[in-house]
Protein backbone atom coordinates (compact mmCIF):
# COMPACT_ATOMS: atom_id res chain seq x y z
CA UNK A 1 0.00 0.00 0.00
CA UNK A 2 1.02 3.36 -1.43
CA UNK A 3 1.41 6.51 1.06
CA UNK A 4 0.20 9.86 -0.14
CA UNK A 5 3.64 11.55 -0.82
CA UNK A 6 3.90 7.80 -3.27
CA UNK A 7 0.97 8.36 -5.12
CA UNK A 8 2.02 12.50 -5.90
CA UNK A 9 5.41 11.21 -6.59
CA UNK A 10 4.16 8.88 -9.16
CA UNK A 11 2.09 11.49 -10.79
CA UNK A 12 5.00 13.83 -10.73
CA UNK A 13 6.63 10.90 -12.73
CA UNK A 14 3.94 10.71 -14.54
CA UNK A 15 3.29 14.44 -15.53
CA UNK A 16 7.34 14.52 -16.65
CA UNK A 17 6.94 11.69 -18.62
CA UNK A 18 4.03 12.22 -20.60
CA UNK A 19 5.68 15.62 -21.83
CA UNK A 20 9.32 14.21 -22.28
CA UNK A 21 10.40 16.58 -19.82
CA UNK A 22 12.41 13.73 -17.39
CA UNK A 23 15.45 15.20 -19.51
CA UNK A 24 14.80 19.06 -17.90
CA UNK A 25 14.59 17.39 -14.25
CA UNK A 26 17.78 16.81 -13.12
CA UNK A 27 18.48 17.28 -9.49
CA UNK A 28 20.41 20.56 -10.07
CA UNK A 29 17.49 21.89 -12.29
CA UNK A 30 14.91 20.98 -9.63
CA UNK A 31 16.83 22.61 -6.87
CA UNK A 32 16.54 25.82 -8.98
CA UNK A 33 12.78 25.19 -9.35
CA UNK A 34 11.84 24.58 -5.28
CA UNK A 35 14.22 27.45 -4.47
CA UNK A 36 12.48 29.90 -7.13
CA UNK A 37 9.53 28.21 -5.56
CA UNK A 38 10.07 29.55 -2.41
CA UNK A 39 11.03 32.91 -3.33
CA UNK A 40 7.57 33.68 -4.13
CA UNK A 41 6.52 31.83 -1.06
CA UNK A 42 8.56 34.20 0.77
CA UNK A 43 7.41 36.96 -1.35
CA UNK A 44 4.06 36.57 0.03
CA UNK A 45 4.67 37.76 3.65
CA UNK A 46 7.64 40.07 3.30
CA UNK A 47 5.48 43.10 3.95
CA UNK A 48 3.32 41.58 6.72
CA UNK A 49 4.36 42.15 10.41
CA UNK A 50 4.73 38.27 12.03
CA UNK A 51 0.99 39.34 13.49
CA UNK A 52 -0.89 39.53 10.11
CA UNK A 53 1.09 36.59 8.81
CA UNK A 54 -1.09 34.48 11.28
CA UNK A 55 -4.59 36.04 9.85
CA UNK A 56 -4.46 36.17 6.34
CA UNK A 57 -7.11 37.06 4.34
CA UNK A 58 -8.80 34.88 1.94
CA UNK A 59 -7.17 36.57 -1.55
CA UNK A 60 -3.56 35.94 -0.06
CA UNK A 61 -4.36 32.57 1.72
CA UNK A 62 -5.08 31.29 -1.54
CA UNK A 63 -1.93 32.77 -3.12
CA UNK A 64 0.04 30.86 -0.50
CA UNK A 65 -1.34 27.29 -0.69
CA UNK A 66 -0.49 27.84 -4.27
CA UNK A 67 2.61 28.55 -3.39
CA UNK A 68 2.79 25.73 -0.73
CA UNK A 69 1.55 23.02 -3.65
CA UNK A 70 4.28 24.30 -6.02
CA UNK A 71 7.51 23.93 -3.27
CA UNK A 72 6.03 20.45 -2.14
CA UNK A 73 5.70 19.30 -6.06
CA UNK A 74 9.37 19.87 -6.76
CA UNK A 75 10.11 18.81 -3.41
CA UNK A 76 8.88 15.54 -3.75
CA UNK A 77 9.81 15.21 -7.47
CA UNK A 78 13.67 16.39 -6.25
CA UNK A 79 13.32 13.94 -3.50
CA UNK A 80 12.17 11.04 -6.47
CA UNK A 81 14.60 11.43 -8.53
CA UNK A 82 17.62 11.33 -6.17
CA UNK A 83 15.63 8.46 -4.41
CA UNK A 84 15.28 10.13 -0.45
CA UNK A 85 12.46 9.29 1.39
CA UNK A 86 11.46 12.94 2.95
CA UNK A 87 9.61 11.71 6.62
CA UNK A 88 12.57 9.83 7.33
CA UNK A 89 14.93 12.50 6.19
CA UNK A 90 12.80 15.08 8.32
CA UNK A 91 12.62 12.93 11.17
CA UNK A 92 16.55 12.20 10.78
CA UNK A 93 17.06 16.32 11.27
CA UNK A 94 14.43 16.03 14.67
CA UNK A 95 16.43 13.02 15.76
CA UNK A 96 19.61 15.40 15.67
CA UNK A 97 17.72 18.74 16.73
CA UNK A 98 15.82 16.93 19.77
CA UNK A 99 19.74 16.34 21.04
CA UNK A 100 20.83 19.72 20.40
CA UNK A 101 18.23 21.84 21.82
CA UNK A 102 17.34 20.73 25.27
CA UNK A 103 14.01 22.17 26.31
CA UNK A 104 15.20 23.72 29.23
CA UNK A 105 17.97 24.96 27.77
CA UNK A 106 16.28 26.60 24.98
CA UNK A 107 13.29 27.73 26.80
CA UNK A 108 11.83 30.45 24.65
CA UNK A 109 15.06 30.88 23.08
CA UNK A 110 15.65 31.48 19.61
CA UNK A 111 19.44 31.48 19.39
CA UNK A 112 21.57 28.83 17.75
CA UNK A 113 22.98 25.77 19.23
CA UNK A 114 26.66 24.84 18.33
CA UNK A 115 26.47 21.75 15.75
CA UNK A 116 26.91 18.16 17.86
CA UNK A 117 29.62 16.97 15.28
CA UNK A 118 33.03 18.62 14.98
CA UNK B 1 -5.94 6.88 10.94
CA UNK B 2 -3.38 9.69 10.41
CA UNK B 3 -0.95 9.86 6.91
CA UNK B 4 2.81 9.88 7.68
CA UNK B 5 2.22 13.93 7.07
CA UNK B 6 0.27 14.31 10.10
CA UNK B 7 2.33 12.21 12.20
CA UNK B 8 5.31 14.36 11.13
CA UNK B 9 3.61 17.76 11.44
CA UNK B 10 2.56 16.26 14.75
CA UNK B 11 5.37 16.22 16.34
CA UNK B 12 6.97 19.13 14.62
CA UNK B 13 4.11 20.68 16.86
CA UNK B 14 5.11 19.18 20.03
CA UNK B 15 9.00 19.83 19.20
CA UNK B 16 8.06 23.67 19.28
CA UNK B 17 5.44 23.22 22.40
CA UNK B 18 8.65 21.99 24.56
CA UNK B 19 10.51 24.79 24.11
CA UNK B 20 7.82 27.20 24.27
CA UNK B 21 8.60 28.61 20.76
CA UNK B 22 5.08 29.07 18.80
CA UNK B 23 5.53 32.49 19.04
CA UNK B 24 8.63 31.38 17.05
CA UNK B 25 6.49 30.03 14.35
CA UNK B 26 4.46 32.68 12.65
CA UNK B 27 3.82 31.63 8.89
CA UNK B 28 6.29 35.07 8.07
CA UNK B 29 9.03 33.10 10.40
CA UNK B 30 8.63 29.90 9.10
CA UNK B 31 8.25 30.71 5.32
CA UNK B 32 12.06 32.93 5.98
CA UNK B 33 13.48 29.37 7.39
CA UNK B 34 12.05 27.40 4.56
CA UNK B 35 13.79 30.04 1.99
CA UNK B 36 17.00 29.94 4.07
CA UNK B 37 17.05 25.90 3.75
CA UNK B 38 16.32 26.05 0.16
CA UNK B 39 19.01 28.52 -0.44
CA UNK B 40 21.67 25.72 1.71
CA UNK B 41 20.04 23.08 -0.63
CA UNK B 42 20.66 25.00 -3.77
CA UNK B 43 24.38 25.88 -2.38
CA UNK B 44 24.99 22.24 -2.99
CA UNK B 45 24.49 22.13 -6.77
CA UNK B 46 25.94 25.56 -7.78
CA UNK B 47 28.70 24.10 -9.14
CA UNK B 48 28.04 20.89 -10.03
CA UNK B 49 26.89 20.08 -14.04
CA UNK B 50 23.60 19.02 -14.69
CA UNK B 51 24.72 15.39 -15.34
CA UNK B 52 27.02 15.65 -11.93
CA UNK B 53 23.91 16.28 -10.00
CA UNK B 54 22.36 12.51 -10.95
CA UNK B 55 25.41 10.97 -9.39
CA UNK B 56 25.88 12.56 -6.23
CA UNK B 57 28.65 11.00 -4.31
CA UNK B 58 27.83 9.78 -0.39
CA UNK B 59 28.96 12.49 1.28
CA UNK B 60 27.16 15.52 -0.75
CA UNK B 61 23.87 12.83 -0.97
CA UNK B 62 24.35 13.05 2.95
CA UNK B 63 24.30 16.61 2.72
CA UNK B 64 21.58 16.97 0.29
CA UNK B 65 19.49 14.66 2.07
CA UNK B 66 19.98 16.56 5.81
CA UNK B 67 18.98 19.63 3.39
CA UNK B 68 15.86 17.78 2.23
CA UNK B 69 15.04 16.95 5.97
CA UNK B 70 15.16 20.77 6.56
CA UNK B 71 13.59 21.67 3.60
CA UNK B 72 10.11 19.28 4.57
CA UNK B 73 10.23 20.02 8.21
CA UNK B 74 9.55 23.68 7.80
CA UNK B 75 7.49 23.11 4.95
CA UNK B 76 5.48 20.81 6.93
CA UNK B 77 5.18 23.02 10.12
CA UNK B 78 4.50 25.93 8.19
CA UNK B 79 1.68 24.24 6.34
CA UNK B 80 0.17 22.88 9.51
CA UNK B 81 0.41 26.12 11.30
CA UNK B 82 -1.92 27.59 8.43
CA UNK B 83 -4.15 24.64 8.11
CA UNK B 84 -2.84 24.01 4.65
CA UNK B 85 -3.02 20.07 3.86
CA UNK B 86 0.40 20.10 1.17
CA UNK B 87 -0.82 17.13 -0.87
CA UNK B 88 -4.32 18.49 -1.98
CA UNK B 89 -2.36 22.12 -2.31
CA UNK B 90 -0.36 20.35 -4.54
CA UNK B 91 -2.81 17.78 -6.49
CA UNK B 92 -4.53 21.57 -7.37
CA UNK B 93 -1.49 22.34 -8.99
CA UNK B 94 -0.97 19.40 -10.86
CA UNK B 95 -4.84 20.16 -12.19
CA UNK B 96 -3.81 23.24 -13.19
CA UNK B 97 -0.27 22.47 -14.80
CA UNK B 98 -2.13 19.27 -16.61
CA UNK B 99 -4.49 22.08 -18.50
CA UNK B 100 -2.04 24.33 -19.12
CA UNK B 101 0.62 21.97 -20.58
CA UNK B 102 -1.07 20.12 -23.08
CA UNK B 103 1.33 16.79 -23.84
CA UNK B 104 1.35 17.00 -27.55
CA UNK B 105 2.16 20.80 -27.30
CA UNK B 106 4.77 20.60 -24.85
CA UNK B 107 6.74 17.89 -25.82
CA UNK B 108 10.11 18.41 -24.61
CA UNK B 109 10.12 21.75 -24.60
CA UNK B 110 10.92 23.89 -21.54
CA UNK B 111 9.16 27.41 -22.57
CA UNK B 112 6.40 28.64 -20.14
CA UNK B 113 2.76 28.87 -21.11
CA UNK B 114 0.19 31.74 -20.55
CA UNK B 115 -1.26 32.09 -17.37
CA UNK B 116 -4.62 29.77 -17.54
CA UNK B 117 -6.95 32.68 -16.41
CA UNK B 118 -6.80 36.57 -16.43
CA UNK C 1 37.96 56.40 -14.69
CA UNK C 2 36.34 53.04 -13.25
CA UNK C 3 33.99 53.39 -10.96
CA UNK C 4 33.40 51.03 -7.73
CA UNK C 5 32.08 48.31 -9.24
CA UNK C 6 33.53 48.20 -12.48
CA UNK C 7 36.98 47.56 -10.18
CA UNK C 8 35.15 45.31 -7.99
CA UNK C 9 33.64 43.57 -11.56
CA UNK C 10 37.85 43.26 -12.38
CA UNK C 11 38.84 41.95 -9.13
CA UNK C 12 36.39 39.05 -9.35
CA UNK C 13 37.42 38.60 -12.99
CA UNK C 14 41.13 37.75 -11.95
CA UNK C 15 40.39 35.92 -9.16
CA UNK C 16 38.36 33.03 -11.48
CA UNK C 17 41.01 33.32 -14.12
CA UNK C 18 43.68 32.86 -11.24
CA UNK C 19 41.92 29.86 -10.72
CA UNK C 20 41.07 28.76 -13.47
CA UNK C 21 37.31 28.31 -12.33
CA UNK C 22 35.56 30.87 -15.16
CA UNK C 23 34.03 27.48 -16.68
CA UNK C 24 32.24 27.10 -13.17
CA UNK C 25 31.37 30.97 -13.30
CA UNK C 26 28.16 30.26 -15.96
CA UNK C 27 24.92 32.40 -15.58
CA UNK C 28 23.08 29.83 -14.17
CA UNK C 29 25.60 28.67 -11.58
CA UNK C 30 26.30 32.26 -10.52
CA UNK C 31 22.78 32.62 -9.96
CA UNK C 32 22.28 29.49 -7.76
CA UNK C 33 25.17 30.78 -5.78
CA UNK C 34 23.61 34.25 -5.46
CA UNK C 35 20.25 32.73 -4.17
CA UNK C 36 22.43 30.34 -1.75
CA UNK C 37 24.13 33.56 -0.52
CA UNK C 38 20.62 35.42 -0.08
CA UNK C 39 19.27 32.37 1.84
CA UNK C 40 22.34 32.72 4.37
CA UNK C 41 21.26 36.49 4.76
CA UNK C 42 17.65 35.92 5.32
CA UNK C 43 18.24 33.10 7.84
CA UNK C 44 20.24 35.59 10.18
CA UNK C 45 17.03 36.99 10.42
CA UNK C 46 14.09 34.92 11.04
CA UNK C 47 13.60 34.46 14.22
CA UNK C 48 14.00 38.28 15.05
CA UNK C 49 11.38 40.69 15.09
CA UNK C 50 11.28 43.24 12.56
CA UNK C 51 12.42 46.00 15.52
CA UNK C 52 15.13 43.57 16.43
CA UNK C 53 16.18 43.33 12.97
CA UNK C 54 16.86 47.31 12.87
CA UNK C 55 18.78 46.67 16.37
CA UNK C 56 21.56 44.26 15.68
CA UNK C 57 23.92 43.28 18.10
CA UNK C 58 27.81 43.70 16.72
CA UNK C 59 27.78 39.57 16.22
CA UNK C 60 25.13 39.16 14.34
CA UNK C 61 25.61 42.40 12.40
CA UNK C 62 29.23 41.07 11.44
CA UNK C 63 27.71 38.09 9.88
CA UNK C 64 25.04 39.78 7.61
CA UNK C 65 28.20 42.25 6.71
CA UNK C 66 29.67 39.19 5.58
CA UNK C 67 26.75 37.93 4.14
CA UNK C 68 25.91 41.15 2.06
CA UNK C 69 29.37 40.81 0.54
CA UNK C 70 28.93 37.39 -0.41
CA UNK C 71 25.73 38.40 -2.10
CA UNK C 72 27.03 41.59 -3.96
CA UNK C 73 30.45 39.68 -5.08
CA UNK C 74 28.32 36.76 -6.43
CA UNK C 75 25.76 39.45 -8.12
CA UNK C 76 28.46 41.79 -9.45
CA UNK C 77 29.89 38.83 -11.30
CA UNK C 78 26.64 37.56 -12.84
CA UNK C 79 25.87 41.09 -14.39
CA UNK C 80 29.79 40.95 -15.49
CA UNK C 81 29.00 37.62 -17.52
CA UNK C 82 26.10 38.98 -18.75
CA UNK C 83 27.39 42.31 -19.89
CA UNK C 84 24.48 44.03 -17.55
CA UNK C 85 25.45 47.54 -15.63
CA UNK C 86 23.42 46.78 -12.42
CA UNK C 87 23.02 50.50 -11.65
CA UNK C 88 21.39 51.18 -14.65
CA UNK C 89 19.00 48.03 -14.75
CA UNK C 90 18.07 49.56 -10.79
CA UNK C 91 17.32 52.84 -12.08
CA UNK C 92 15.23 51.40 -15.19
CA UNK C 93 12.89 49.29 -12.39
CA UNK C 94 12.64 52.76 -10.68
CA UNK C 95 11.37 54.71 -13.64
CA UNK C 96 8.50 51.97 -13.93
CA UNK C 97 7.89 51.83 -9.97
CA UNK C 98 7.38 55.81 -9.94
CA UNK C 99 5.09 55.35 -12.22
CA UNK C 100 3.17 52.03 -11.03
CA UNK C 101 2.89 53.45 -7.24
CA UNK C 102 1.49 57.01 -6.96
CA UNK C 103 2.92 58.46 -3.99
CA UNK C 104 -0.37 59.62 -3.36
CA UNK C 105 -2.68 56.71 -3.94
CA UNK C 106 -0.28 54.20 -2.29
CA UNK C 107 1.40 56.05 0.68
CA UNK C 108 1.77 53.84 3.73
CA UNK C 109 0.09 50.93 1.89
CA UNK C 110 1.99 47.64 1.08
CA UNK C 111 -0.50 46.53 -1.38
CA UNK C 112 1.05 45.61 -4.77
CA UNK C 113 0.03 47.61 -8.13
CA UNK C 114 -1.06 45.73 -10.99
CA UNK C 115 1.79 45.55 -13.61
CA UNK C 116 1.70 48.92 -15.88
CA UNK C 117 1.61 47.14 -19.38
CA UNK C 118 3.19 44.31 -21.46
CA UNK D 1 31.20 63.70 -4.31
CA UNK D 2 29.59 60.08 -4.31
CA UNK D 3 29.62 57.26 -6.08
CA UNK D 4 26.98 55.66 -7.77
CA UNK D 5 26.01 53.10 -4.90
CA UNK D 6 25.20 55.99 -2.97
CA UNK D 7 23.24 57.85 -5.88
CA UNK D 8 21.18 54.84 -6.46
CA UNK D 9 20.85 54.43 -2.42
CA UNK D 10 20.05 57.96 -2.07
CA UNK D 11 16.97 57.63 -4.93
CA UNK D 12 15.68 54.88 -2.73
CA UNK D 13 15.42 56.62 0.21
CA UNK D 14 13.46 59.66 -1.26
CA UNK D 15 11.38 56.49 -3.09
CA UNK D 16 10.45 54.96 0.63
CA UNK D 17 10.18 58.56 2.11
CA UNK D 18 7.65 59.78 -0.19
CA UNK D 19 5.57 57.01 0.01
CA UNK D 20 5.87 56.82 3.90
CA UNK D 21 7.19 53.10 3.19
CA UNK D 22 9.97 53.64 5.86
CA UNK D 23 8.09 51.37 8.19
CA UNK D 24 7.80 48.60 5.92
CA UNK D 25 11.89 48.88 5.28
CA UNK D 26 13.14 46.60 8.22
CA UNK D 27 15.91 44.90 7.61
CA UNK D 28 13.98 41.23 8.19
CA UNK D 29 11.57 42.80 5.35
CA UNK D 30 14.34 44.22 3.05
CA UNK D 31 16.46 40.73 3.36
CA UNK D 32 12.94 38.71 2.73
CA UNK D 33 12.50 41.25 -0.69
CA UNK D 34 15.82 40.36 -1.79
CA UNK D 35 15.12 36.65 -1.20
CA UNK D 36 11.86 36.67 -3.19
CA UNK D 37 13.75 38.33 -6.11
CA UNK D 38 16.62 36.18 -6.22
CA UNK D 39 14.16 33.28 -6.50
CA UNK D 40 12.56 34.95 -9.72
CA UNK D 41 16.30 35.52 -11.28
CA UNK D 42 17.20 31.90 -10.69
CA UNK D 43 13.81 30.65 -11.85
CA UNK D 44 15.07 31.95 -15.21
CA UNK D 45 17.62 29.97 -15.45
CA UNK D 46 16.14 26.84 -14.09
CA UNK D 47 15.53 24.66 -17.08
CA UNK D 48 18.43 26.07 -18.78
CA UNK D 49 21.40 24.22 -19.52
CA UNK D 50 24.90 25.93 -18.29
CA UNK D 51 26.17 26.59 -21.80
CA UNK D 52 22.69 28.08 -22.82
CA UNK D 53 22.46 30.28 -19.99
CA UNK D 54 25.44 31.80 -21.23
CA UNK D 55 23.76 32.97 -25.03
CA UNK D 56 20.23 34.43 -23.39
CA UNK D 57 18.15 35.39 -26.45
CA UNK D 58 16.52 38.78 -26.08
CA UNK D 59 13.86 38.26 -24.30
CA UNK D 60 14.80 36.31 -21.55
CA UNK D 61 18.43 38.76 -21.22
CA UNK D 62 15.61 41.66 -20.70
CA UNK D 63 13.34 39.60 -18.18
CA UNK D 64 16.92 38.67 -16.49
CA UNK D 65 18.24 42.42 -15.94
CA UNK D 66 15.17 43.42 -14.78
CA UNK D 67 15.57 40.48 -12.15
CA UNK D 68 19.20 41.95 -11.61
CA UNK D 69 17.61 45.76 -11.44
CA UNK D 70 15.40 44.01 -8.51
CA UNK D 71 18.14 42.38 -6.95
CA UNK D 72 20.21 45.20 -7.00
CA UNK D 73 17.16 47.74 -5.31
CA UNK D 74 16.87 45.65 -2.79
CA UNK D 75 20.58 44.96 -1.89
CA UNK D 76 21.53 48.83 -1.98
CA UNK D 77 18.27 49.56 0.26
CA UNK D 78 18.98 46.79 3.36
CA UNK D 79 22.76 47.89 2.81
CA UNK D 80 21.69 51.67 3.34
CA UNK D 81 19.11 51.07 6.38
CA UNK D 82 21.87 49.16 8.34
CA UNK D 83 24.60 50.74 7.26
CA UNK D 84 26.95 48.66 5.59
CA UNK D 85 29.32 49.54 2.64
CA UNK D 86 28.75 46.86 0.25
CA UNK D 87 32.19 47.29 -1.58
CA UNK D 88 34.08 47.38 1.53
CA UNK D 89 32.13 44.45 2.38
CA UNK D 90 32.52 42.31 -0.89
CA UNK D 91 36.16 42.84 -0.45
CA UNK D 92 36.65 41.81 2.75
CA UNK D 93 34.87 38.42 1.56
CA UNK D 94 37.56 38.74 -1.09
CA UNK D 95 40.34 38.71 0.76
CA UNK D 96 38.87 36.14 2.90
CA UNK D 97 38.72 33.91 -0.26
CA UNK D 98 42.02 34.66 -1.52
CA UNK D 99 43.53 33.41 1.31
CA UNK D 100 41.12 30.08 1.75
CA UNK D 101 41.61 29.61 -1.90
CA UNK D 102 45.34 28.89 -2.68
CA UNK D 103 45.55 29.41 -6.93
CA UNK D 104 47.57 26.71 -7.48
CA UNK D 105 45.93 23.93 -4.69
CA UNK D 106 42.58 25.13 -5.98
CA UNK D 107 43.06 25.60 -9.59
CA UNK D 108 39.74 24.14 -11.93
CA UNK D 109 38.40 22.55 -8.97
CA UNK D 110 35.22 23.56 -7.37
CA UNK D 111 35.47 21.63 -3.98
CA UNK D 112 34.84 23.83 -0.89
CA UNK D 113 37.91 24.89 1.39
CA UNK D 114 37.59 24.11 5.14
CA UNK D 115 37.26 28.09 6.89
CA UNK D 116 39.58 29.66 7.91
CA UNK D 117 39.04 30.21 11.44
CA UNK D 118 38.23 27.64 13.96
Amino acid sequence: MSTELERLAARLREFARARDWERFHTPKNLAMALSGEAGELVAEFQWLTPEESLDLDPATLARVRSELGDVTAYLVRLADVLGVDLVEAANARLDVNDRRYDPELYRGSARKAPPLDP
